[in-house]
């Protein structure tokens, strides 16, 4: 009789997003997850359905995103790395493979994320950043970005920040963190929460534009927050200068 | 009768290098100074000849390359920026322009220029910097390395570093600040000379990459300077992961 040990295996992946159609599978274009599942499908020859921390947009890049598969493989655990990057184009890496308990779900197991957001605040755009960044001319007052920050910290209902379409029940989150870098000409964002609404950071960083070009007074963003009004914050911000920073987890495995 | 006053522009450029032949114009391949002199021709309808601070390999990048040229367009000088940028790629963009007095030369009078090269120290390369910078997956001791960097400060003949097929007939340089910041899995190397011989910077970085892997001691840096041998020194690093920071003059204009 056959015995095959089957393993669940957690990816941690690198990916410049700017040729893909985001994250996650989907009828006619080219996702990361389809990449990546193809890959494994060469190095196992098994067809394995990989679980993503959660999806990115077109466009988003991720310097940490999670995702686990299982499988009967003998290839150890910590060489997936190794082996998948031999067949992946060089915009995606697997920066790190490990076995996990069998119970372990990259999505339902994620106790929160971090994102980065990158602003080139300047007259003319970056060539070695394009795509990596938001191009912004006007100039931007940081200090009243940094002042609206506070009022994102902690639990709020954050649907002033979901792009309709999404169907979210709940739309409470915590933010544990939220600051702002300013780096001359590059301003960057970073927010960690235990979890983001549909386009939550962009629509975030969509208001802090708004404050840092004197459009919005920085209390506002309170006010935005409590009206739970999609309308009243600013606008989406474009995909390319979004980053998957990180995805938190409780003792892995 | 007409009379055409004739100026003298500066113009300071980023580009990735990826997509070029280098800086400098040659036959049967396409050189940055090329896209540029052919945006020139359009907007002034003149067929200018720009005049670089110096050459940069296929491949090398800029955050401050410098060059200028005479016209005797009507633009506003500091508008050239603007008019350029409107006609070339996004991968070369003209930070800014501006009048300098008529005998100002980009490359006699240089006093000296910055670079930067990164090395991405880990097992994978990392997709959002390919072709930004050199990995290298064995690990290396920084502190050896930046031990080494003393001896490359002030006046030496540093034709050790410097590629055969050079016609250089003086080879002393002055070197007046060499650094190596460890970010991480990152590693930033700086270097300001009052000139630098051709493929300087990458012999250098390619004979650090040595002492960080341990194949040689840090004050063998020492020894191949005075050698003056370019077989002692190490291989040169990939272009990709060389960047010119900033070119210095005395009082512009």
């Amino acid at each position: 009789m056959g015995f095959l040990a089957v393993k669940n295996i957690m990816l941690t992946i690198e990916y410049d997003g700017t040729g893909y159609h985001g994250w996650q599978s989907q009828k006619n274009a080219l996702a990361i997850q389809d990449v990546i599942e193809g890959a494994l499908k060469k190095i196992t020859g098994e067809d394995i359905r990989l679980t993503g921390s959660g999806r990115t947009d077109a466009g988003v890049h991720a310097l940490g995103q999670v995702a686990n598969f299982h499988t009967s493989s003998s290839i150890p655990p910590e060489k997936f790395s190794y082996a998948l990057n031999s067949h992946l184009p060089d915009d995606i890496v697997i920066k790190k493979s490990a076995e996990v308990s069998e119970s372990f779900h990259s999505r339902y197991d994620a106790k929160g994320k971090k994102y980065r957001y990158i602003i080139f605040n300047y007259e003319f755009p970056s060539p070695l950043m394009r795509r990596r960044e938001w191009h912004i001319r006007r100039p931007l007052d940081r200090e009243a970005m940094k002042k609206s920050l506070k009022y994102l910290l902690g639990k709020h209902d954050f649907s002033a920040f979901m792009s309709s379409g999404s169907s979210a029940e709940n739309t409470v989150r915590t933010v544990m963190a939220a600051e702002l870098k300013d780096d001359g000409q590059r301003i960057i964002f970073e927010i960690t929460a235990d979890g983001f609404l549909y386009n939550m950071v962009r629509i975030i960083v969509g208001t802090l534009a708004k404050v840092g070009t004197g459009e919005m007074v920085p209390d506002e963003m309170q006010r935005i927050i409590e009206s739970c009004d999609r309308e009243r914050a600013g606008s989406t911000a474009p995909a390319w200068g979004l980053y998957l920073v990180e995805v938190y987890y409780d003792n892995i495995p």
